[in-house]
């Protein structure tokens, strides 16, 4: 039987970083809400549903019988049962650190619009907005792209320094590539400050184990997310 | 030899969630920061300190060799190592998940106060905030501890199940306990709609393995952390 992934439809979000692991490792997996025929409502129905280990939002995967949440263990279980993560231990744990640290990023991403509620509109809190994108463009951007610019070093290929990729490579080409999208201006100013983060992303970009994906057309355009092509947020 | 634990002096912190672990779970470690002798600028010497794999931020944990960051992924390891997770598989994806669901919160709870910018001071951004923090109080409260009450539900011990504690139930106490603090007015409200999460957050309060801990002293009080008491900030 194959694995269920849940997120909400129409949106690459925090989803995607699910989805890059399970493409690039091969692994057979269905999204119920992206088939057709399937209610709105399928999503909000299957996490309402009693479980025994409800998740707090999605994405989610059921698999193997357990009902996984949290993006960072989802990609726990996935490297671990599938190879897509170090053998040893202080591999295995040095990659979920990088995991998680991506998504305090990503978090602070998504706060650029939403600084005040997730739960109201752009328009009304855009003043609010302004400012926090100011503080992300110019404090936290360099200071995580400097981190990960380190944490490349030395190893130069791949984060977990060995031969082949894991998930946390994938992870930070798609982290990467949401910030070249939503901040195209401030990211041409400082790219070249991470020659190794930008050298990744350029190398998962083309790993053989994604093209078909990539090629397939199933992967979601940015839009009205996580990373948002909102101008006015954006500066050198 | 025995861990030493890295996080900022003075304050309880993220650095709590990995202390209550190994104190519960009689853990040796050492806070350098926090013996006398030590330099201010310790913390940031180390940090910056060549390293296999650098941590992004505090806290961080030195153990066999091995530098681990990120309070979740500490606890991964603590609770995998030392018998404070779950043996089976799923037991321990599912109290990475809680804690992970937790670490949400936290930051959200320390976005009440900072939601433009970690770097600015309160004063500067207490319009946004009192903003920010309603929407907290009132939509992100009930919504994060119906989950922890619905994931207690059918357990009614704790988190896991079984019939020991677990990492994640130290960290949910600490979690209420927090918003206890920050939030009184609200938790008075509200807190009678999770009789379960109050139920944990007292038996952890009277564990005996904890009450060396909170009878030396040694605990910090919350203080200007990431709870904090601003009473302009709460409202039933």
């Amino acid at each position: 039987m194959s694995y269920e992934l849940w997120y909400w439809d129409g949106i690459p979000g925090r989803g995607e970083f699910v989805r890059l692991a399970l493409e690039a490792g091969g692994i057979a997996y269905r999204e119920r809400v992206r088939e057709p025929g399937t209610s709105a409502n399928a999503l909000i129905e299957d996490m309402q549903s009693p479980r025994k280990h409800p998740p707090f939002a999605p994405p989610y995967l059921v698999a193997d019988g357990m009902t996984l949440a949290q993006t960072a263990n989802i990609l726990l279980f996935l490297g671990e049962k599938h190879g897509l993560a170090p053998a040893s231990l202080e591999g295995r744990l040095w990659v979920n650190q990088l995991q998680l640290t991506i998504a305090d990023m990503v978090t602070e991403a998504h706060d650029t619009h939403h600084p005040i509620s997730a739960n109201d509109y752009y328009e009304d809190q855009k003043d609010e907005a302004a400012r926090r994108a100011r503080s992300f463009r110019e404090e936290r951007i360099p200071k995580f792209l400097a981190y990960f610019e380190r944490a490349l070093t030395g190893r130069t290929t791949w984060l977990a320094g060995g031969k082949r990729w894991t998930y946390v490579d994938l992870s930070l080409f798609h982290l990467v590539d949401g910030l070249l999208y939503a901040f195209p201006k401030r990211m041409g100013t400082v790219a070249s400050h991470y020659p190794n983060v930008m050298a990744l992303h350029a190398r998962v970009a083309v790993l053989p184990a994604l093209q078909p994906y990539f090629d397939s057309g199933r992967r979601l355009p940015f839009g009205e997310c996580i990373f948002r092509q909102y101008r006015e947020l954006d500066a050198a």
